[in-house]
């Protein structure tokens, strides 16, 4: 029976033993932000480290969803539970449904094992960024041994995100056009493994020419993973268990290296960061309204004051 | 002979003398932000409001540099004070000294009666947008009856600087580029006069046309001004006393209908916003510093603690 509590600590007792509808009510309160969402990053913290977190990126149509699909089958076979984090920053949607193209996602719908969750950037009181932050721990703190993070797109917000990942797959297709030709340095710095999917199409290697000449402008270190490349027919796996492959050399040269541990705490500093950045943007807000803030704002807009005093009036509340 | 103090107080009282060496001194402190900015801005503040402030604007190469110097003179011919801040975001260097293609403003270096100073981003505490909102408002406190606004490009920051001007002039020229072209609305959006410049070039007349069925498409309210559109050789002056006519002309229909007020009280509004969020951030910044700090992001790199606790025992002090 589903309990129906929005307590964090009974439903994170439930969601750790597999409850789903749990893990989803969890995920509502760190999406929305606020004392819950810290109180929840204060239980499941104690127990993450355990779940790998691979991002899969690309530009829009690349076939990322259908090949996500492929990948959680292939880590379903393995016998590992996945969580999968579709994230899309353009979408003002947010919540359980799964977006637009996704669909091919539902194949999972009724595996026990496999819990997939949608993110937007609607109604996160704490911003896309950091929601994702706190629903990867989550994931990882309710036994899931992967944790795959889906985001459409390459620009800004996309390779932010995709940095919260241990293992990066880039998805480009054949005669990867224009668009992505801007962003090549971009995907270059987050890719850890490349793969051509669509790999049926024209121009398969022409792109792997394209990319290895692009690796060899790169300078390694000695013990510094090299990005993979290879292919894939999403539509019928072909490449698919070589894609996890990949994904698992790329992780046991991190672990070894130390790579995966210096990226973690990284990811953990840049999170603090953003909570500490973000609290204080609330406080701001909070600050600028009310009937003290439009009294003030008045004299200064009429100009009976000058701004700087009217500012620290408001922030005397923030001088300790 | 030349005041030796670094006293805002006594440095306003001679800049507003007309003593150019002050006024330098205050544009330095005004940069740099903190306590001496705030308390030039206080002294500033009810000396303000006689300044008309003209922001002139477009993309790199499209000769504003030549345009303001003729405009300046212009302006000298009828009498007036003028004050200068020209301002290119993308250049790290600051100071009394001209940039770059800025020469021609030199012309204008023996003219007691003008004042020209470049801003670049370097060494702005408060952020080149609050810079020039102080250094505007200090040279309208001085005596100044015109302050110009020259800025480079037509970029997010330099729209946002425009928006401080009482009337802003966008600079194109004949065959205007594609460069251009994607900013379009946004020039629309922010343009008082139109200055089709080099008109001696061939494509004036389907330059005209051009930003004509631009203005076309767009809906004006009964008494809101529809942007003028001229042209001029600022290399020979020609067209430049019509430029500065149209700019007057604009000035009138603004403190007729009372769009002068409201803009400037958006812009007061604005700037107390910028100072409440700024000085915010740079609490931010004390706090994530420091042992106090170095020891918690320790502990949370570690995994020893979790990021929302962390934040919270450094926020203790804002949270009156």
């Amino acid at each position: 029976m589903a309990i129906r509590t929005n307590d964090p600590t009974q439903l994170f007792a439930a969601a750790a033993g597999g409850d789903r509808g749990a893990l989803a009510r969890l995920l509502s309160l760190v999406e929305r932000g606020g004392n819950d969402a810290r109180e929840v990053a204060r239980l499941a913290s104690p127990h993450t480290g355990r779940g790998y977190v691979v991002g899969i990126t690309g530009a829009p149509g690349a076939g990322k969803s259908t090949l996500t699909s492929a990948v959680i089958a292939d880590l379903r076979a393995r016998g590992a539970r996945v969580g999968v984090l579709a994230i899309d920053p353009s979408s003002p949607y947010t919540g359980g449904a799964i977006l637009g193209d996704r669909v091919r996602m539902q194949d999972h719908a009724h595996d026990e094992k496999v819990y997939i969750r949608s993110m937007a950037t609607r109604g996160h009181l704490g911003g896309l960024s950091l929601a994702t932050s706190e629903a990867i721990r989550l994931l990882d703190a309710t036994g899931h041994d992967w944790v795959i993070v889906e985001t459409v797109g390459v620009g800004q917000v996309e390779v932010e995100i995709a940095g919260k990942a241990d293992s990066t797959v880039v998805v480009v297709n054949p005669g990867w056009g224009d668009a992505v030709q801007a962003n090549k340095a971009g995907l270059l710095e987050i890719a850890d493994v490349f793969a051509i999917n669509k790999a049926d199409r024209d121009g398969v290697d022409a792109t792997r020419r394209d990319l290895q000449a692009m690796l060899e402008l790169t300078e390694f270190a000695e013990d510094e993973w090299q990005p993979t490349i290879l292919t894939t027919i999403a539509t019928t796996g072909q490449g698919v268990i070589e894609l996890v492959n990949a994904v698992l050399a790329h992780r046991t040269s991190a672990e070894t290296s130390g790579e995966l541990t210096r990226r973690r705490e990284l990811r953990r500093r840049e999170e603090l960061r953003e909570i500490v950045e973000r609290r204080l943007e609330l406080r701001a807000r909070e600050l600028c309204q009310g009937a003290q803030w439009d009294a003030l704002e008045a004299q200064v807009m009429s100009g009976a004051r000058d701004p700087w005093s009217a500012a620290d009036e408001m922030l005397r509340g923030i001088s300790a």
